[in-house]
């Protein structure tokens, strides 16, 4: 399972040159998010000379330089590719940019679907200088059809699902797990994307996985998070209506095995993002997700996990006060109000 | 699309070495089925001298043959393996007998996950030999996304789905396909497994692509297929309580946006086979399917295919009927008794 390099340990210095703060750089938001003493700078020249914390609102005291020469200055030890375009592939310029920094000694941390380490010229480059080239999106080799071993793990299984992509499926399991893990349990957050495997440093991206065996990496994840955790936060990936990758939520569903789940929903969000498709009730779509897991080993929503980054405070409330009210289960904004009210439900369930 | 040949314009020979008639054979059954006037031998030296239907029950006057020389003497262009093992590997002792086939001048047909032209000598064996290395379940480059494009076609999208593997998706898809167009419909049958690939000629086994573009990989099939027919019968793949396959199932249900479907089920079937799960009620099976396609194309099963072939005539009409009253829907078993009442109502849908 991907875990060549720990990046808590690392000085990671994030390449999103000409993308810092647009939506293609969630990659970067989320290393600064969870890695803010390991990031030493984001190259991006659009913004260079400005704090991190100007262009994203987080990050504070991380510098923005206009090229790899400038971030050096910082004693980075890793370069992280810091955005994830739709295509995956590797924007041109780029290259001469990675074969400076393999140059200059940094490991390569990248979460794309073009993968640096079956570049024949990176590789060769990366063992002349003894650096890692790190896909975390690349699925360990020979992994197994789903069999229902993730069934028999004695850890409490935890999996985070949603209405959409983007809605805070890793970021309220990061969050659920921290608070777990404050309140003295002995849990662990299960990465199942690239983001989440660069933050937490293991992991498989199961979007990556042949489709055969998406549900088998899921189960893999479960099986070596239970070797040494007895509560486990699955991250989600997708939705069941999402025309593209709802069978990876399926596979994810059904190879991870839950105990139960928290279901993660931007209020404002009214449609699948960039298709027409509208969202169901809040009901219809949690209702989706129970009955899914019945034939195989039934799981309940336990609670919600609300994204209102684009609402006021009054208005978040307005909102998981009405998202209570429809569905009967408690939810809250884990960014702005923490991830308390979830652990009380899921430390329910642990029991 | 897979289309680099055409198996009815080539004569056959089926290499099934020491499993032929057994489980893992299931490719060399639905050739003979399917292709019986271009399979001219199988090889299994367990079973030499016998006739095909000895052993299988279909295929009457094709020898079984002990070796790959004494196929020689029916003349064959191509060489296709019979067998679909768990694992999807080549067995060992199996390669030296395509090499020589290949040096025979034969083409190689494969639906193995262990792709043939990916093997450098094989490669450049056939390449020596002016020979084509098919694996029908590589999927093509560059598959996308699914972005609901399906939902544009012309063509009326009827999809098989089922209760779980091996059940008669393809099958029953085959059957439907050849009735529709006896009566003069412009049909076709949309291939997405090695098998149904390798007796139709083209087609994308979508269980080999990365989850992230299997529904993209749906969506390109219906594309494909809408270019010259206006009646479509997609072929199902898993079932939506596979533990394993859920994903690929539901992958391709929302990226193929069928008009309707034909739910697929083996009476006698009371568990997912190879697992312990026991399958859902039918009516709470189809109720799955019609409401995971409700957000994003409504679609209503519209009939049942039933695989009666462990049960008598007099059982199957028993379980035709129970079925039938049971659901509402019209049910039939097609290798016992036809496809006529399936054609019947998917010509109401396509009116």
């Amino acid at each position: 399972m991907q875990k060549q390099l720990n990046p808590n340990s690392q000085k990671i210095v994030i390449l999103a040159e000409g993308s810092f703060g647009v939506l293609e750089s969630k990659t970067a938001t989320v290393l600064v998010r969870y890695l803010p003493k390991n990031v030493v700078a984001v190259i991006d020249s659009n913004n260079a000379g400005k704090d991190v914390s100007e262009v994203i609102g987080i990050g504070e005291g991380i510098p923005v330089v206009s090229n790899l020469a400038s971030a050096m200055q910082y004693q980075p030890t890793m370069l992280a590719i810091g955005i994830a375009p739709p295509g995956g592939e590797l924007p041109k310029p780029w290259y001469s940019i990675l074969c400076m920094a393999i140059r200059n000694g940094l490991h390569i941390m990248s979460g794309l679907h073009y993968f640096l380490s079956d570049d024949a010229e990176l590789s060769e480059l990366a063992a002349d200088h003894d650096v890692v080239l790190w896909d975390a999106r690349k699925p360990p080799e020979n992994l197994p059809v789903a069999t229902c071993k993730a069934a028999n793990v004695d850890a409490t299984v935890i999996l985070t699902v949603g209405s959409d992509c983007r809605v805070g499926k890793m970021l309220s399991g990061i969050e659920v797990t921290h608070e777990a893990k404050n309140r003295g349990l002995n849990a662990e957050f299960c990465p199942t994307g690239q983001n989440g495997i660069m933050v937490w440093g293991w992991g498989i991206a199961i979007d990556a996985v042949i489709s055969d065996f998406t549900a088998g990496a899921a189960e893999q994840i479960v099986l070596e998070g239970a070797k040494n955790h007895d509560l486990l936060i699955v991250e989600g990936q997708g939705s069941l209506v999402h025309p593209g990758y709802s069978g990876v939520t399926l596979s994810l569903l059904h190879g991870s095995m839950p105990d139960a789940m928290i279901f993660c929903h931007q209020p404002s969000r009214k449609k699948v993002a960039r298709y027409t498709i509208p969202l169901p009730s809040l009901s219809e779509m949690i209702a989706h997700y129970e009955m899914l897991t019945a034939p195989i080993k039934p799981a309940k929503v336990i609670g919600l996990a609300l994204n209102c980054f684009d609402l006021t405070e009054k208005e978040a409330n307005e909102a998981i006060a009405a998202v209570e009210e429809e569905t009967g289960l408690p939810a809250t904004d884990v960014v702005k109000f923490g991830a308390e009210k979830l652990v009380d439900v899921v430390q329910k369930t642990h029991q």
